[in-house]
């Protein structure tokens, strides 16, 4: 049984098509990549990985992970973090803190994804980085106390 | 074969969590409680309950629902209630009677619950009593001849 | 002197033409029928009835009510649900609690019915059942233990 | 006969409840002790005060007061200050300058309570200095030459 | 007892200050001059004149006068034409048709006066006439067969 | 050469199918109808009818009326009236007085409708009473001394 | 293995109950009807069919259509059309085009069906034909070269 | 005299400008182009083809065009789509079916080119596939029994 | 054959009334002043000037000098300049470049005319400088090279 | 070392020059006036004055303000009333109690000073009534215990 | 000592980068450039050039500049011009004339750089014209008598 | 010389205020520990740390960095970032790249605090985190090759 602090990275509507969809935007790393990279990053760490198109699939991750071996949650809500009051309510309804991640800037884009419906309910908003948004979010947690 | 008349009380998402949640807002009862209370309330209906997270389980359980045996529906559609216009068609695609009830005041909290998108094609609307707010609604369609 | 409890139904503008006043919208049930109705529906309730065509008159109403026989107050605030910044703050100012109600859906009607400024600082708003959305909230107040 | 001269201190809505209502905005102060209160102040001004729930009772006051022994009145319209045209209507038809007060800082509380539809056609607006804005408003009448 | 048609003349809150108030706006005729003139004009009507301050003086106005005698009635809701969602509920009540008039243009004066919430419920709207605004609107009724 | 008083009835687009559409909103009177019943209830007006479905044509016929022999104009700028600042240009650039008239009451159809870019700059607005809009309208400008 | 242009006619929530809801807007033909009649139109081209009740199915159906054998997809999102990034994340993603249908014409419905959160990723839209719309869609990638 | 079924291509304003404005946008195809398309894939329908740049022309083309002969119209009303309160009135106001096209995908382009005024009264609506986009629409009518 | 290059003047509704109509705010200058004027001025250009009441009018004008020999477009749109998309569809259309100027300030007037619809299209603009705001316009196109 | 109460004056941006600049809307006293007068008017307290055009000036004044001497500071914030977000942090950042003054009556000019950013976070505030606006924002520090 | 008319050509923010920033916006021209140039041009006019990036150093040169000898203020307030009250103030607390000038064509910009707070108070705008706008508003100054 | 990276910190206005400011948002920590911890944390960069409450003073610093030397800026604009249109094009106005800082998660502030201009310019956002949201941002430049 693992005393390594546990973190899941979750992520959420059609990233699983990373490295292929629009690399203008998004680059050319796949989410495979992307997990090979983070694992390589946080030896010390206990990494979880997943993905889901669907709003109730991130809400049941939110859920599950929400136990005493989780030290946070990276939440790339993709396009539902512009539209989803649900998933809000999930992240509410959690004691485990999540840290909101984007990948592109998502304030330089449509102005529909200029507002976040997740944001006030997260400890904290990374965009921008490309994939070091997410290695941004995790060190944050590998490094708390 | 049953010829009591069947009530279908359907959560929403995060509803899972009730007694777990925010209690400050939602109270210490849970989902099986309150199942538990409601068919001790009303030994001579046929109630059935549900919970989604998705709003495809939702539109599906309207769907299965709409039976000549169902007297009506008790809806709790949770943040979808504010967002969702295609649970609001899927309400409409049935001929069965439903009631939107929230277990808080939605008046008194966030903007962005103030909104229903699902009230204007049901029957009626039930708001701010904690778990009574199932009762009056399922007391609704027992009392009906 | 009586120790039961007491509660007020409390209707606002236009309501002591119910019955009169288009039937298709709120039905064929005059006040008086709706009085004779719950009292008999509820015996073991002192039952008050009021209706006011003006804010200062449910103001009034409202202030006066506000003793410890009052175990609840069912407000029809009708027109005045939606435009009335008086009329919340005089609920505000006194400690009974007041349950909203509407007869009809206002959800499915005009738009500037659809926000109330009053449901904030009620317990819960009933809408849409008739006059048994009246009942619903008399029960709400006899059941409190 | 006087000829001192006369202000009108008029209070809207609710303000009959001031001391009883919600003490932590309005504070302990009864109307009674804050007429009292200024009649102490200004002895050699004939102060004159009234308090209507309705808006007629306070166009009423505002039409009779307009004469010229009136030097000035100070009006706390309560929850009329943000919706009503017809107090308004009934300010700019009078030539008796009015001073719009308020006990709280309306600017600090409910968005709905940032407008003002008289402020416009008032001479001046004092406002979140509890009943000291009574003061401060008479005062200004007083020193009038 | 009369055959003649009955009109009723229902004037809203601050017109009793008709000559007196804003004669730059309103014209320098008095509500008794309009009434004087009117009941010149048609001699064979029966007018009746009310004027009211507060809502539910005009709607208690309203209700009574919707007796099979009454041809129809003539509103000058002043004020109350902008904000009143329950003079419209009361105009909605009735069967008597009402015609909706203005002295002055609405139109080129404050933004606030340009929409009527109670015009969809009217047969017609006339404003910025004058006194002969109210003219046209008698004669309306007293035309019809 | 005629000194009677002249008047011009001018009718916007699609005004020429009066009669033909949409009986149910605007009646079964042609403009042709409209034009005898007027020339025969005002025998001793100077009465000149033009129709238009262009705004150039509206604003030439606005344009060349504005002499000394024109009492004044009734305008029906039909769906112009919620979009055309140019026509709101050309009544500013006359001096000859317009009254706005509608047959339907365009505030009880859709919203759009319900504003008016040129009511400000007429003199008055009169609407909802089928044809005899335009009678009353042109009975004011024949009354005017 | 075929060589025919293969084409995926994707529909959304609720479209299961085609025929059964609301015949007065969608009429009564089912979607079995609907893929029988466009089989026995388009016998040359490889049409393969998918209804989903949630925004995910629709996701992994766009992106597993997403291969050189698809001409085109043709798109009935039903209700997610107005509010769902995600799914104009997914249109996005893929190369294949796709078509926007409607059986209704939305633009004569409420008013948050009147804009679509997918039209600006697809190659174009159909709207209003009832099921013509489909053969209209399918058509034309047929026609393409 | 033809017994051919007849169908108006109606074009307004700037389309006179096919294959020489903006080509990105419209491509290369000239309105003379588009005519000769159109003949040669419908031998078996009398086509009449009108362009008017302004309004009244446009509307004058829809009601000469509303005989029992015209078996639909198909209108690329370009500019006028978004703004022309009186085309939207001209087509309610004839009885034959109007199919509203357009060239370009207008939702992928400026926001003020995403409303239709008059795609509500219209059958249906066909967008952004070029020219073929009349073809549809033609075909639309041509099949119709 | 003139070598000299060719200014086109180009004025909008109303324009006819220059120095009639609202003389507080158009000055006194006709617009056969202004051509005069500018005539004077640019002896070395070929200046044309039209005026049309139309946008078709207006229309036809900017394809017709959509040609090698003109120089530039000086634009008063006058009051389509808030309204007309047709007009900035033409200008977008033509490869002439178009300034946009205005006699008045309009930046000083009613909010309305704050936004103009067409400044996006042309070169530049021009506001508030009287009819010497035109002839800083054709300066700038015979200063260009 | 004086131990009387000390109560600083905060005038924004161009209040050097009142009384030089539009006399009819502020009067024409200066600022230099205006302390003279305060002085004379408060002999017992430590008056100190400062303007500053520049938002960090007034950053800086209320910063250094922020000492035990300082009974309160009264705050003339001009045209960063309706616009600073960074004036609001600075008295949020302070615990020394501020006052909002305006000479005119800002409620009653243009609609973008109907707004106010710092408000919230003043003790009170006083609008309207000259440079006495002044002299009771002072007196509120001077008469506190 | 001059007796030429003086023009301050006063600058803001950011403007000193001008030929470094953003040059397919602004051009390669510095503002040292862009002085030499205006000097050569108007050799009989006292030119004076100031740059701030504060708006208290603009507002401090529009209060400097306000003497008889400054015939005109040509302003390019850059990004203060959408959101400066201050700035407004300040120049409608001067009698000199101000023209505002850009050198981009605002308007086909970002939609937060279409509206001007300081427009109202100019005399007059000039936009789009590269550094030419600065030429055109001096020789406004230039050829006034 | 040195031949270390360069990377400047640049607060913006109150937050020399901070660990004395707003503790329970903003920490204890003050600006000086910040710089502190900064130059501990990261020992190979040249740290350069500006504060300044003015947004010209922001504006030079952003200007005087923009050299090859300066690998990248963090800033936290604090009030600015809401407001700030000329911060946006100083941004605009240099190569090097900024990366947007702060301290409290801003989205679950006042909705004031939820829009900011300078992100679409900024290469990424980073909030929420405290004083470790500039830690993470001065890495993101130290770890660039």
């Amino acid at each position: 049984m693992s005393s390594r602090p546990a973190v899941l990275v979750l992520n959420g509507p059609n990233l699983n098509r990373l490295g292929i969809r629009e690399p203008e935007i998004y680059g050319a790393m796949t989410l495979a990549d992307l997990e090979t990279g983070l694992r390589a990053d946080f030896p010390d760490l206990t990494l979880r990985f997943e993905q889901h198109n669907s709003e109730a699939g991130l809400i049941d991750a939110l859920h599950a992970a929400d136990t005493v071996e989780t030290a946070g949650i990276v939440l790339n809500a993709a396009g539902y973090t512009h539209t989803s009051v649900v998933l809000r309510d999930a992240i509410s309804s959690i004691s485990t803190p999540v840290v909101e991640v984007h990948i592109s800037n998502v304030y330089a884009r449509e102005s529909f994804r200029h507002t976040s419906l997740i944001a006030a309910v997260c400890s904290g908003v990374i965009a921008g980085f490309g994939v070091e948004s997410y290695r941004m979010a995790v060190r944050h947690f590998a490094d708390r106390p």
